[in-house]
């Protein structure tokens, strides 16, 4: 339930979702080689799922196809076309990308409609996480919510999590039925995610421990994408472990990009990530490098914790992210992020052991987690 | 998305839903024959569905699993075990007696899984709602949100709604797809008709048809009877027109229900509904006999535009309800209430026309529409 490296690269000062940043630049760097071949996987994503995620759309009844067109950028608030921002369409890729690898072209043909439902289910969950979080941008527009009220934006998102898991039921592919109870199951995870989300932000600093945010974070970013590449080996009719090996690579990656995501949501250059300087800190935000500084039994942890007890203040700004550093926060968050990117790679070769074969998902892999390099 | 017949009947002065009202009394005088064949009915698919309610419910990720166990009346908001009143289970006791009525016990016996997946969609749309109307009680307790705040009510809510569809993508057995199909169709529906309602109390009385009305109460209270009544028939096999007859049965026991109910909220008499007198006319509530009455061309419409125009005034009442009845609103509303029951029972002859196998659904029918007679 975080809306991703693909969903928003605010160019300015918008309100972002708690967990909820970019992790790729928006400066023109994302040119490098793997990043164009990223992007064209992303663009034959977007193209192939697209006609069906508007038909589900346009099933809606009026009103809550009017709330879901405007969240996907397809419409204005007054219902007028707008030029289309739905994302950069990650999760279906995965899908593809993962039908790809085990099945070739007829099974990621066949997946396009998993690869809908499975965006279907994140955009449930960015409007639902967008009332509760109250959030007020998303994608570089007003959030449904404050453009629709609360109620027309659950009952959108409602829709949607039906829209899901209806397609699926009705694709007559011999895998659709484990393919939904997989993406029910997520669906619980992603929940359960927004949940510990919520309420590790009422708790003080101290009373976080670092596996909670692992597993919060697991929960949010890494379940779907994992999921997400699960079933797209489940269309390609891969043996279970290659389906678990897949969803293993998806999570690790997933996993792998918050880190990195937290990273730059402290130390990031704010000419890169549109938003002012240690934004994170400035929100007390608990993300995982924090936590893992104010869990680290050192002198800097506990001056993190005296200061993160306190209001916000820029003077104090500097001492914060130092104490964060000090305190190994950001060693810690790198070497994780570079060991569950290794263990993404070990996961994806033991399903698709051809590089040639695992070429789609390990630019997508790139992609997320680019500013490792 | 009614909270309907069976889910609460206040005692005394709680708040209520939009719609959701009692439509069969408190005093004892549900011990007639049919209401006993009824009870007993309702009790056996209560014992059939909790197993596999509480082993969903059980499958929860812990803080989720509180709220649904609270929702349901199985925990105390602490944790600790309750007694329990989860509602009647009209819902599932309709799946069953629709598998009975065309599959005799081996049809009942296969839909248990059913029966519990739109006892978990009710009770996903029951959480929502109480959330965007600000419902403070259900059941008898203060409502899950109230408890859990607003973001622990949508994630269980959306939980449950995973649940449900997840249980029967589980299910092996042949109908299994296009029950989920079906259930999915069914909640964007609900989604629609609860938007509706939330959209049209927003409105002033005049802007108010009564086409959007009734379409509203068959989307929020008939379509899941409708539904439920046709997963029965699925997983009895039955043929498509067979299917389609219990749906349309379910849908218009359904909204005969809700006229007669919207009839009791005007006219009934406070010792058996619970509520004050007028209860709905002082909320305002634009109910099935107010806008046939508000909608009626007569000098009495006109009347009561005028006093629906202004707050609420405890003196006003008399008046107020009798401009209702004088514009034709209580004849209309039974005379439709009438109509849809013997629509219900003419779809029911059609596919099940042996009374004796359709004695179970008959019953269920005759139980939530109670007093019509």
């Amino acid at each position: 339930m975080t809306d991703f490296v693909t969903e928003t690269r605010p160019h300015s000062g918008e309100t972002r979702g708690r967990r909820g940043r970019v992790g790729r630049q928006g400066d023109g760097r994302t040119a490098a080689s793997d990043g164009q071949e990223a992007t064209a996987i992303l663009e034959d994503a977007r193209a192939s799922v697209d006609p069906a995620l508007r038909a589900a759309l346009d099933s809606l009844p009026g009103p809550m196809r009017r709330v879901a067109l405007y969240h996907f950028g397809w419409e204005q608030a007054d219902g007028t076309p707008a030029a289309g921002n739905a994302g950069k369409a990650i999760r279906p890729a995965l899908v593809l990308a993962g039908a790809t690898a085990l099945g070739g072209p007829a099974a990621r043909a066949a997946a396009v409609r998993a690869a809908t439902a499975v965006e279907l289910v994140h955009n449930f969950t960015l409007l639902h996480d967008d009332v509760m979080d109250r959030d007020t941008t998303r994608r570089h527009r007003p959030t449904a919510w404050t453009v629709f009220g609360d109620a027309d934006a659950i009952l959108a998102g409602d829709a949607l999590q039906a829209l899901a898991l209806g397609l699926l039921a009705e694709d007559p592919h011999p895998a659709s039925a484990a393919a939904a109870a997989r993406l029910a199951a997520c669906v619980v995870e992603l929940c359960a995610g927004q949940q510990t989300d919520t309420a590790l932000e009422k708790r003080g600093p101290a009373e976080v421990t670092l596996d909670e945010v692992l597993v919060m974070a697991e929960a949010k970013t890494g379940a779907l994408l994992g999921c997400a590449c699960a079933l797209g080996a489940l269309y390609a009719g891969a043996p279970e472990e290659d389906v678990e090996a897949l969803d293993a690579f998806g999570r690790a990656a997933g996993l792998a990009f918050q880190l990195i995501d937290d990273v730059i949501g402290i130390w990031g250059d704010p000419r890169h990530t549109g938003k002012p300087a240690g934004a994170d800190l400035a929100a007390r935000k608990k993300s995982l490098p924090v936590v893992a500084a104010l869990t680290s039994g050192t002198p800097a942890a506990a001056e993190l914790a005296e200061l993160y007890a306190l209001p916000y203040d820029a003077g104090d700004l500097e001492r914060t992210t130092l104490a964060v550093e000090r305190a190994g926060g950001r060693a810690w968050a790198q070497e994780q992020a570079a060991d569950h990117m290794a263990r993404a790679m070990s996961e994806l070769a033991r399903a698709v052991p051809d590089p040639e074969e695992a070429g789609g998902l390990l630019s997508l892999a790139e992609f997320v987690t680019r500013r490792t390099t």
